[in-house]
């Protein structure tokens, strides 16, 4: 078998087998086939696409490319979450309380921020002392004990992914649906959950920006899923403005905490609860109806709140500052953003936002740079509310002037504010299940 | 300037600027820019292309990306001759002699064989003594000196397609006309000369198969001449089954001799005096018609024939064996192909031709690898022949009986005998001027 003919066949628009896959991913990851090829593939593969088959099977390869975790240890039924990448999305530290606080185990690997959405390691990061790496075993132990994790992803935990992933991102092939889906369900695969929920973005701030790609992406992801025995939904949620209030790091551990405490903005509210019911119901815990009330409930009774502390306690974190905010490092500098004019806000780009709290210094302008857990934006006003010409929307926190004055700049195209109040969509936009789509 | 939005920008169709082409052209040379960065504009290009104003300035870019040929000291008009490559096609020995002797210069710089084609370089390396590697100076004085010298091309030559074309071979991005276009145009411009004559070969034995797609790559090669003020005019030319009798080094090197001495096979002999003529008529020599009948004179006074002795001997080759070509080293083994059935030769197919001659020695199996100049086939029917079951088609020359059988295995599906013959192609298709194309 020779990698040229493997990326002529692609080229040329035919189906790759699964021993040609196995292939180029075996041979790629023991770099015994170079970059330069696997590139002119990934572009082949952007522009010619892959097949359902070929997906399931580029999956399967890059999940059996590294360590599995094993999650046989623990009784009962193992839930995963998996948001494409948002701004202001917090919901795992809201959702895998509330789920975990029900019965249903939480083992939770997640990301550090990519581009201008952020990560939940990072933010988890914010917490003093708090461990997000640990071995496989110690994060099995901790999910069994407490009923809920959230670790980094492994080193060892698909390999192909991360270097594929690399790739792609330095030769535009970022952008192509089954890529984006292998990469993800590979993941979860070998993360070992029996149900996995997917949360799949929609609008500036994502990574999807039309509904059909978002949708074509939740079917591929939720096939894929289904294919391997594992339960798989997802809802496509909305994400043309921040969801919540704050953008950052600690800001948004704190309006996480508010959010277990009923005292949590109602979108990010809403959406939390919506995701934590799905996860219930899929892991057998009662009708989609039933399963919003015992979350709710979960929040109102301070169990889920409850169970995030234990989480963090079990990872060695500092609970006092999830009851006292003041214990978290602050900002030097904080800017106003004040309305120009008076009227409806249209509109707060999600994008915008991202970008503005990145160059903040809440995310990374480069791969392994520092964050600022202090920094960010939190808005004061959202999407539909009335403002009036000189008040603050939004406070921006930083730790230097020069950031400052370059976020505001990008802020300051991030609003629209009109006499009127124009069409505003959904929260959730559709629901994707192995038996269709049902949209809202 | 970044590379990956250079990637995106032709991903997504747009076409590049001359300072985007030049950066990557330059940055990869420099090798500022990896590999895999470069595969996957390639293959980008190969599916979105390449406008006229882009192709014309990649060929610019890499035309100047390395040393120059300056053939300003040699007084008159210098004409360089390039084929697409064939099999069996030695028009270069025969056609720039003939011009040479007709008072017009042509410094010409040739390859090595690729595929299945042959290389001029190889066929020139048969000759006892015979230089041709040497420096730029010294091949310009020869040209003044003689009118005629034929080289392999300089290692500073467009360094930037060497490395380009390193790339397209591993990432099957070879096939892609601009590319195709601006690899051969760029090493023309860098030569110096101010006419071209292009033979573009259209058929089985070529690297364009279908008449579309080779008059597609001679208007663009055309107008990239035109563009750079060089007198270009390209020949459509059928290489759907081997050119002449003879598919090897020294046995073409002979019937190139054969061909000056008047002696040669028809359809070499015509398409020699057609692509001279051309060059004659191009460098202003006068009508195509009067043109034609000064190269058939050159051929018959001996005048052409003395010309190619002249350009042999001043590059230190030995002469001698031109006329007695016993002094060539002899193939230890020979085999004779029969005919199985009686009819009509309906096919020779070039293709097959060229990769059993490649087998039997005559070309590289692997880069670099040693050609063996006694090796090849000589046709004893063409075309369009009548055939006896049991006569003699071909016969098979090489060093070894292996080599000698897995050849014979790969020649027995070359030809096709039937009791009629069915339509057969022109030698010429078309021609393709600045001002339009001619379909014969």
């Amino acid at each position: 078998m020779r990698m040229l003919d493997i990326i002529t066949k692609k080229r040329d628009g035919n189906a790759l087998t699964k021993e040609e896959i196995d292939f180029f991913v075996t041979g790629y990851v023991k770099s015994e086939i170079p970059d330069y090829q696997v590139a002119a593939l990934l572009m082949a593969i952007y522009f010619k696409g892959l097949s359902e088959p070929e997906t399931i099977n580029l999956t399967l390869a890059m999940a059996n490319s590294g360590e599995k975790v094993d999650l046989s240890m623990i009784p009962g039924i193992k839930i995963d979450k998996h948001s494409t990448g948002g701004v202001g999305d917090k919901t795992t530290l809201i959702v895998a309380p509330i789920v975990a606080s029900l019965g249903v185990f939480v083992p939770k690997m997640s990301g550090r921020g990519l581009g201008f959405t952020g990560g939940t390691i990072d933010k988890l990061d914010s917490i003093p002392n708090l461990q997000t790496s640990m071995p496989i075993d110690a994060f099995v132990d901790i999910v069994k004990e407490v009923g809920f994790s959230d670790i980094g992803q492994s080193e060892n935990l698909v390999p192909a992914d991360k270097k594929i992933y690399s790739l792609r991102d330095v030769t535009a092939t970022v952008e192509s649906l089954p890529l984006i889906a292998s990469s993800i369900m590979s993941k979860k695969i070998a993360s070992g959950a029996d149900c996995i929920l997917l949360d799949v973005k929609c609008g500036s701030g994502a990574f999807m920006n039309t509904l059909d790609d978002s949708i074509e992406l939740a079917k591929i992801m939720v096939k894929i899923g289904e294919h391997f025995g594992k339960k798989t939904v997802a809802l496509v949620t909305n994400m043309d403005s921040p969801l919540g209030n704050a953008i950052g790091n600690s800001i948004e551990i704190v309006e996480a905490c508010e959010t277990l405490k009923g005292k949590g903005p109602s979108d990010l509210t809403e959406l939390s609860i919506e995701l934590a019911a799905n996860m219930l119901n899929l892991a057998g815990k009662g009708s989609l109806e039933s399963c919003k009330l015992m979350a709710k409930r979960a929040i109102a009774d301070g169990s889920a709140f409850e169970k995030l502390k234990a989480m963090v306690k079990a990872q060695n974190g500092d609970i006092s500052c999830l009851e006292d905010y003041s214990k978290f490092s602050k900002a030097k500098f904080q800017y106003h953003v004040k309305a120009k004019s008076s009227g409806f806000i249209n509109k707060i780009d999600a994008k915008l936002c991202g970008e503005a709290a990145k160059i903040l210094g809440a995310g990374r302008q480069k791969k392994d740079e520092k964050i600022d857990c202090s920094a960010g934006i939190i808005l004061h006003k959202k999407v539909g509310d009335r403002i009036d010409s000189g008040e603050t929307i939004a406070t921006l926190y930083s730790s230097s002037l020069e950031k400052q004055n370059d976020a505001i700049k990008v802020f300051s195209n991030c609003t629209l504010i009109n006499d009127n109040l124009n069409q505003t969509f959904p929260l959730i936009y559709a629901k994707v299940t192995s038996a269709g789509i049902e949209k809202f």
